[in-house]
């Protein structure tokens, strides 16, 4: 050992010890004939004194930033306690110190702030991750996963290693694939996820599995999209999807407890998925705070009626929302008050091309109980206090309107939403707020194709009393035109997201367990049997063999960990992350291999480099 | 949920409790009018009776071998207990049954022996997966998984995730690759090992880190070998050798303890490489048992004298002796009173093409005192003793001696003498011996291209008192036939292997910490400055910026868990392992991917298909 003891743990309790530390110049700082030394390691910084004989001795020995030294002496009291740091009120009077390594200047500053920009710290990560926000991170992260696997393992769940190099079987998502050289021609695939095994698994009947493991997607990368991620993966046998809610409720009750102390007791709401694209205009709503969306009018049904059939905004002369497909509304606390520049920015922010909404329209519910609207001029006060009263609007609210074509504007509004909520100071770091979001649709209707795919991914069950409708019905859509009036357009699935904060944190489904069933479902999503039995034969086979009623479900544990870390930025706590064009621009990879090896693999490139 | 209670956990303290039990059956017996049914899931197996009227309202429902159902009943004490299994001295009298799943036959009995054969129980891999020697394995290495990380963890390691998209930088084995679509022409690598990766971590200040991780190797594979298997990869900062090997003693240790209740307090071992090569004829001696070798004559230098010139057997005027490079003998315990036919099956044993000797010589040293041997007629009844005293043989026992080649003699009598335990029963699967094997020479001569190969790999430090004679001499091999006189050649590694019962369980090294001496590494080898920035720049780089002392070890978890469930397989330790091609054959794995996913790639195959 190249110390008797580490920089974060030493105080008042070992005065007089002659101790041996190592570890990392974080500053150097010279008074006079003395020189004190902030010296660091994982563990924290201890405070150095080179007295006037050390420093005569160390003269010709320079010593610099970030060099690797190892230092001897005796623990004493300091003069001036620092008492924000554990071992702030001792330092070392050094009596020896040894360089183990030195080091030339980082191209940034390793602190806490740091004057390095995104690509610098990415070219020279391993200098990034001494920083102490990242090394939080990392810590962080691990402190999630062994929270994770002991929640798992007291719950009897088992690891269990399912293989890297499998099958390619695009479903949406492309495969990274990988040449045989022992198998000319021939490619494996990496797992996008390991659900096929997982599943497989349960056939064998080990009942709990998990596994915290590296999947890959080759996607066109956006914003904060890992070529390779990673998920805390599970699935039970003989459950119901009430089951495996509580059983992972559980799972992040747990972690939050472990990992941030938190004890969060209450309540997880389930919402339906209805309910969430109605009320927040998304499948992942953030419920740290209200402002809920109310539909003025909407060519979407809520459970199956159309409940905003435009009543209270039509025949107005108002020509915006008479064409409107859409119109929706919210009503914003306390922002009667706004100034008229608020409200234009606002309008700006809509308009942007991210959004491209053509205006916003605004209500103000004064204090006085007055109205005032950028639409005063079609809408009588009578009719501007019913929308009011529909919106749920107090006084001294605003009500904020968008129109347009469904999607877009759904979207729009939900978009708007978010950002007032950032901008209102609603969406705190700090609080953690859960939800179940639950019963979507089975199936998502494909125009390029015509086509039903699997809204979830094609292993998901419908609910129990919809399997016949599945497996009684035809799923080619004969009528393009009326594919919402086809059977399948209504069946939901057994099949839940773990929201938290705004974000989709785990995903998962009850699974088609039976044969028949899983056919019927390739055969919706358009694959000819020759194709579901090239594919996916084995769990096909399996399914013959006694497979058992289960599910499970899959957290993105990069998401997980930047949220529970108060980040939206997955980046910071993956230890050596991508950029957006997937390269490592540390290794300088990927990167160019050699015709031998190319020719060994049995390849060669269509274009030449 | 589909049961109360799991198939192994009902006693007699539950008697008249009424239960639902969810799982396989596993046997059907029908006795008149009564029928038992043993239902087995992953926590055991509990006997059904179904009496006269349940089994008349079954009598439609047709059951068979792992169909899966789920039974109502109550638990009664059993007339006829099992006492063999823990749920034994109870039934459950059924009220009722469902079928939850069917099954068709299986193709092989679901039973400790199975009737199917190595090919059709990889085809059906989770079937085979249901039976209990595999469930058996893969629960242990379950528990291997899990004491591992806990040892760690309680020893302040951190479980790091590293990438698995890098880049190739082919040493020694060949990587496989991965086409980048998005970066067309270039290719990532599976990674190897985490090696360079956790190296930056020790300089990013991580100091403790471990991953129980996936690794890629594409070789030819040779039996018991995986393309893709699995490490318990270890990295610690400020530690010399002797530091790491008490560590993960101490791991080893814990492991046995939590996983076979076996308390390992014995001291371990460790045995210079030379020692292992002298003594045991290989590099990770098998010490359940002795007979070590006795070295009559070899080229092979002990601490660079030649302590075995061959003066006892030498001009006795028996050719094959005199002619020899290497004579080497091992004293078998109480075989001098084997019969001849015994001595001539070890002869066609060592004659056979994998062992390639021309015979074997015997000498038995008799109860009596008196010398036979298969060279009588060249050896005096004097010099027989006087080799036998060499031996330190034993009254009773008989010398087996080979002659050749030295190295090819000395795989060969290592060979015999693990045959010989294994015959005597001396390799139990219950016992375990550990040892260090430390020493290794840090480079091995490549006659192919006549230059250094690093032994470990190139990141490996010699022994500190030798790093001046690395730096201070040319690597290059003027003259190729003296390469032994080189100073190279006698350069120590600080490396080290952890050998359970003669398998390699472990390896690992102190690291080269510093550029001038990675360089000289590099150049050693053969590579150019410039190949060598290519391949590992980021590593010299980060070298610069305050790189700390630093060693590791890696574990190979799938060996380790077979030989602490007593076997020499791997396949049976993995959950769906790839046979000797590399295929999966149940997944049939590799496969032709689209000609669209070989143009997204910009690839095409050199051979058509």
């Amino acid at each position: 050992m190249f110390r008797t003891h580490t920089c974060g743990e030493l105080g008042l309790g070992d005065l007089n010890r002659e101790v041996t530390l190592a570890g990392w110049v974080q500053t150097l700082r010279k008074f006079g004939s003395i020189t004190f030394i902030d010296l660091r390691d994982r563990y924290g910084i201890t405070q150095l004194v080179l007295d006037e004989a050390q420093n005569e001795a160390q003269a010709n020995i320079p010593l610099g930033r970030e060099f690797v030294i190892q230092a001897t002496g005796t623990v004493s009291e300091r003069s001036n306690k620092n008492l924000i740091i554990p071992t702030g009120e001792i330092e070392i009077r050094v009596k020896q110190i040894t360089i183990l390594n030195k080091s030339v200047t980082p191209p940034f500053t390793i602190q806490d702030e740091t004057d390095g920009g995104e690509d610098l710290r990415m070219k020279f990560r391993f200098l990034d991750l001494r920083r102490n926000p990242i090394k939080r991170n990392i810590e962080l992260r691990y402190a999630v996963n062994r929270a994770a696997r002991n929640y798992l393992h007291l719950n009897q769940f088992m690891d269990i290693e399912t293989p890297f190099l499998i099958k390619s079987t695009p479903e949406g998502a492309r495969d990274f694939v990988v040449p045989s050289r022992m198998n000319p021609g021939q490619f494996y695939a990496l797992p996008q996820s390991p659900q096929t095994f997982k599943q497989l698994l349960m056939v064998s009947g080990y009942d709990r599995y998990y596994q915290v493991v590296k999947c890959f997607r080759d996607e066109d990368l956006r914003a904060d999209r890992q070529p390779e991620f990673t998920q805390i993966d599970c699935e039970m046998s003989f459950i119901e999807q009430e089951d495996i809610l509580q059983m992972f409720e559980g799972m992040i009750r747990y972690i939050f407890k472990e990992v941030k102390g938190i004890d969060y007791t209450d309540t997880i709401e389930k919402m339906t998925w209805e309910d969430a694209m109605w009320d927040y205009g998304n499948d992942k709503p953030d419920i740290r705070f209200g402002m809920k969306i109310s539909n003025l009018k909407s060519v979407f049904k809520r459970k199956g009626s159309a409940e905003a059939d435009g009543f209270l905004i039509n025949n107005a002369g108002f020509q915006v929302f008479d064409n409107a497909e859409t119109v929706l509304a919210i009503a914003v606390p306390a922002a009667a008050a706004w100034s008229r520049k608020q409200f234009d920015e606002l309008t700006d922010w809509v308009k942007r091309p991210q959004i491209g909404m053509q205006g916003l329209v605004n209500i103000r519910y004064n204090e006085d109980g007055s109205f005032k609207s950028s639409i005063d001029k079609f809408y009588s006060e009578d009719r501007l206090k019913a929308i009011t009263g529909f919106v749920n609007a107090q006084k001294g609210d605003a009500i904020l309107i968008l129109s347009g074509k469904e999607e877009k504007t759904r979207k729009a509004i939900s978009d708007l939403r978010l950002e007032l909520g950032e901008r209102m100071g609603l969406r705190k770091n700090d609080e953690f707020r859960l939800l179940w979001v639950i019963d979507f649709p089975l199936f998502e209707y494909s125009e390029e194709d015509n086509r039903w795919v699997a809204r979830h991914h094609p292993f998901t069950a419908p609910k129990p009393d919809q399997i016949a409708t599945m497996i009684n019905n035809d799923p080619l859509i004969a009528d393009a035109t009326r594919y919402l009036r086809h059977p399948y357009a209504d069946i939901k699935a057994n099949a839940y997201d773990m929201v938290l904060n705004g974000n989709e944190i785990g995903g998962g489904s009850i699974r088609i367990y039976q044969r028949e069933l899983q056919e019927k479902m390739f055969d919706a999503l358009g694959m000819t049997r020759e194709e579901a039995n090239h594919k996916f034969g084995f769990l096909l086979g399996a399914f013959e063999y006694g497979a058992p009623p289960h599910g499970g479900i899959a957290f993105g544990f990069d998401r997980l960990c930047a949220i529970l870390g108060g980040s939206e930025s997955i980046r910071d706590f993956i230890a050596f992350p991508k950029n957006n064009s997937g390269r490592d621009v540390m290794l300088d990879a990927p990167a160019t291999i050699d015709d031998k090896q190319l020719k060994e693999l049995n390849i060669s490139l269509l274009t030449s480099r």
